[in-house]
């Protein structure tokens, strides 16, 4: 049995309804165990961390960015850095925003860059975007084109409503590699 | 009168296209002469960029950055980075692949990197995206959300039917932008 | 007269250190007024900000990227961004950390992407490293290289101790190139 | 037994020196085979990059990016990344630069953002830098700190004489590292 950590933080919920669906498609990889760990008014639960065997990194995008809140989750973990103890796990990451580039590219940099600092092996989402073979947009995986890590657009609607099935798919799926990757122990 | 050049690669007509539209933009402007300059098998005319007030850079996004012939021609460019004689003068971006994200940020953060250890000033893109006013995505103006410089999405097709009208209003609206901002001495 | 703010966030006291040397140095230029501004405890002074000719962002590298408590106040910028109240000021950054690199061109990249969003004009430094010209790295400006920004290394020691004298001689030459460029009406 | 092979271009010869130092690194991990595979006038052998079980990537820093004639690999590589056939191969990067920052980060997360298109796992360098423990930066390993992969500073000299012994055992310590993971079936 392996232990994932889905680490996030939402503004008004859209990246908790994201993260729940990463989480969806970890799982149905075998063999794996999921914690959702909201960053936010409770202490961070940094055993559960410790724990795990992947982190997966989730933040909105907010001023081209993570989010101030997850950047302070962020900052305390400069006592893990320290001896490295988060070294080896697997690592992958995903955000949310409201349009369809939105800068989320340099919020996905920004956790790759953390996750290498911490020594851990990051793991991208590589479904090519299905647009490509004809599928409206709407309804295609990594619509987005985005290889670093997922991006999600939402909407202003509330988060049931905020994004095309799409990309909940592409959500699922991303989980899906991130479990895949971890089960199979490639590399 | 100010002169601004437009450099540019092209792989299949799709960013010339654009290039063109960027151009046509900032003529929008008053007093501006524009020049346009694409990299390519003739060799590269050195002494249209240094007689420029503002050097506008454009390449398609190949595998997350500019492409190699846009590459080559930034590499040459290190004579003038070596006395520094582009210093100053105002520069701009963008960028051309076929997924609305498709890493393109990564290729305009290339762009700004490299314009800035030549000592220029950079001038972003700062229209808010249209469809946050509710207009239709394929209309609207700046609706990939991108800032540090223009994106655009391009299908298949050729050049003529690649685009949304909405990109090529945002080709212009960009270019009209750095238009302004060099006529009227702003900063 | 032009207005200059120099926004800064301090862990330690290194980084308030070197906005200060920064700020000296811009007001080495002619006509141009400066104001330090720390992000802290007492609540931000929008109204300097949006009275600036220029704003200069400074921040620690914590985890690869600006400190948590830079990143609220980037934020909170966003009722700014709205209205595009900042379009067209000079905009400046520099970060601090204990290490050559340490990922501070990724802070870098954060305050660029953050500062385009807003519709600012970048201005990054330029002076060559003095080291190519056969300077002792303790005694040369831009030992370390960097152009999007000014860089600074600073060890544990108290401010005061804890910088070469040519990263501090750096930090003046840069508050000095953003005066120039700010009291020249470049661009 | 595992396959590596490293994939370089190097303008002056410094880069193949670093090449071949984290090539014996890599081979200091038991049971896997290292190839040394140089970007330039012959074609590319694609077969021993698709009969690899990692592959790393290195280049000098021009102009605050990879090298044009390694950008050319990188694009050319797109078959390869049409059909995904490099999918969940380790990857990893290493740079190198004049001087201790010399924007080397952007052309490492160019190589991460390519790397990522291509569905590898990232790798990068995790020791902390050993001047942090009081060592002299010219013996210490890391003494630049970086973490998305090595960065090494070269001078003007010939690449024998060109390397801080530090860098060097940086190099070797990098490539260890890749081995260890490889070998040991991390993740």
């Amino acid at each position: 049995m392996k232990k994932v950590s889905v680490v996030y933080h939402s503004g008004y919920g859209h990246t908790a309804f994201i993260a729940k669906k990463v989480a969806e498609g970890i799982t149905s990889a075998k063999n794996i165990e999921v914690q959702l760990v909201e960053v936010g008014n409770k202490s961070m639960d940094w055993e559960i961390l410790q724990n795990s065997d992947a982190i997966v990194f989730g933040s909105p995008t907010y001023m081209g960015n993570v989010s101030a809140q997850f950047k302070a989750f962020m900052d305390e973990s400069s006592k893990a850095w320290m001896t490295q103890s988060w070294a080896n796990k697997l690592a992958a990451g995903f955000t949310v925003s409201g349009s369809p580039s939105g800068d989320k590219l340099n919020t996905l940099q920004a956790l790759t860059t953390f996750a290498l600092q911490h020594g851990m092996l990051w793991v991208g989402y590589n479904t090519l975007p299905e647009t490509y073979g004809g599928k409206k947009p709407e309804e295609a995986r990594n619509r987005l084109g985005s290889f670093t890590g997922l991006m999600v657009q939402a909407s202003n609607e509330t988060a049931e409503k905020a994004f095309y099935p799409g990309d909940i798919e592409s959500a699922l799926d991303f989980g899906k590699r991130i479990g895949t990757v971890l089960s199979k122990n490639i590399v």
